[in-house]
């Protein structure tokens, strides 16, 4: 039987589908905001990334993640993950003339 | 001024920091679902990565992106992300006795 024929499976997948989506429109409203901090600090001349501002974002992931039973270095790759692509986007803010 | 100073900036990362929160709980959800796929597949000695279901996840969220007003390049590397860390428990839960 192919996977996508299997109910139990499916099931599943509609679940992690709808959680998708939820994580899809609550990136989207982050990025909105970190497009507005990165014309800010274009204003104000600080530079895109602020690796102490990080430590602290780690650091409260990481709890968040104990409490919410994920796995906290899974928490820290996806912060990086999302960070890498918001200093890209800072970067491209500040060398835009 | 430093960063964390900056009243402006301060409150962007207050939004920031809750979206993060919310995201963390999310996929943690999301991970429970996954852990359950991998024990599911491991009974029915399903494959862990399945490339089809992953081809339709990437199209349904490349256009949940353009609604959002996110770019779908980034909607898929952060299914691609997300994918890269499930099969890896998948294969951790298939070779586990």
């Amino acid at each position: 039987m192919s996977q996508a024929a299997d109910e139990t499976l499916s099931e599943f997948r509609r679940s992690i589908d709808n959680i998708d989506a939820a994580l899809i429109y609550m990136l989207a409203e982050r990025f909105k905001i970190t497009q507005k901090i990165g014309i800010y600090k274009k204003t104000k001349r600080m530079p895109p990334a602020d690796p102490d501002r990080e430590k602290e974002q780690i650091a409260r992931l990481r709890v968040l993640a104990k409490a919410a039973e994920l796995e906290p270095e899974f928490a820290e790759k996806f912060l990086n993950f999302i960070v890498t692509e918001v200093i890209r986007n800072h970067e491209r803010i500040r060398d835009t003339k």
